[in-house]
């Protein structure tokens, strides 16, 4: 079932600001927490030093939504789901729900990524490598919601 | 001329990660340094304790879309503008512009908050005071670009 | 055995620096992360909301030995210890260990920290709840090293 | 006067916690961004790219004493000074002055910094090179305090 993933964290002190809640824009490193977990679950790296040249997958597009606010120690799931696959980019959507209390969503965000390649010091995007692209699948449009 | 505003910042080495560049999360913080140096530019705080109940500006959209890598110890100009104003939210763009170099677009990114008072624990969504509402204005289209 | 906890990290991207290691002040935030498992262990959290006046725990000093560097995806073994146990502070020391390959102590740190009420908004250091001070304990020297 | 320099930073929200406060964990961001203005000053960067093998200043030791919280846009001085200089590595003092206000000592810390160089992927320490070393001095002691 290699078209999503799911991860939970709890929120930490160091994750809330002085309105209480969690920053915004920790929501964006918890998206790359659970697409990293994604790729190590697929037995690769998202720094894939192993191919030659090395891929990156820098991202073009990053975005969310904040449907209810988040608190010191409230424990989340990320739910990744792969919303598109073209040659060399892919398209992640992630839905945060607090465990804690009613199971409820509280943002949705999505990320797009393009696979490059440097050469000479010139970062290309790339063909992603076969043996991944195969791995990776596009999930059914209902859970992405 | 208040839509807009500007800030100039450093990439500093803990803004970047093991790529090289800016992790993609710290536009968000950028986008906040320019917004509230805009609201001070205006006399005000974006954390109006002086008003009773007190307000704040929780994010309920945030996007960015990055062109080009920044890097350690580039000089970045943010420049925010308010693309829409509502009674109760307000939506700003953020065209991020390295100054070292070529004078060149690396990102534009947007956010939306809304306006809340917190009564009896409880979040709502308010007006926002008129004295704020007045001083600011809606940017010209051309200059959203 | 309520003089020590446990805890394990996996370091991400986010946590990684230009350099290709995790940024030295994250330490700090992953000995945190321990600290607050550790009161959660005890049936505490850190933000005592529930005394009246509510207490915090400020920091008064913080600092760590790096002997190694940690990189991306490394699993690391937070352990931190009580060190010393006063009436209004508490310091502890934490010992990190990375996982993967041979079990290794990476770095050494500490934190001490200053029970606190905030009473007409001023913060005045004040003994720590019975209850609480009871619960912990010092650590045998031996553990500490 | 090449064994100080002050930059001044404005607290930002980012950097806040739920507490209201500065998280303690980015008072060692804002040893860096002194630390990394002063090689600037001197003509270098942190990162010396243009010496064969490039050269890295990987921390051992870092610690900082909290006497008072800052605040949100609190404007914030941190006057760094060269407390001690051996052949591979500075030590660092790093002073923390709150302007807004009475212009008041909130924070003092330390860095140890060693001079390291990567041959076929093994870090080593290494002598600073000699025109850097020859530009960098040892503050007086009473300015260290």
């Amino acid at each position: 079932m290699p078209y999503e993933f799911k991860v939970e964290r709890r929120v930490e002190f160091s994750e809330t600001d002085m309105a209480g809640i969690m920053h915004y824009s920790n929501f964006f490193r918890f998206m790359e927490t659970a697409e990293h977990a994604f790729y190590r679950s697929l037995g690769h790296s998202v720094v894939m030093k192993d191919v030659d040249p090395p891929l990156g997958w820098p991202r073009v597009h990053a975005e969310c939504d904040y449907f209810k606010p988040l608190h010191f120690e409230d424990l989340v799931e990320v739910h990744m789901l792969v919303k598109e696959k073209k040659s060399k980019s892919l398209t992640y959507v992630f839905r945060f729900f607090k465990l804690n209390g009613t199971r409820e969503e509280v943002a949705r965000g999505a990320l797009t990524v393009v696979c490059v390649s440097h050469v000479n010091g010139v970062m290309r995007s790339v063909t992603m490598p076969k043996d991944l692209a195969d791995k990776i699948e596009i999930a059914p449009a209902e859970l992405i919601g």
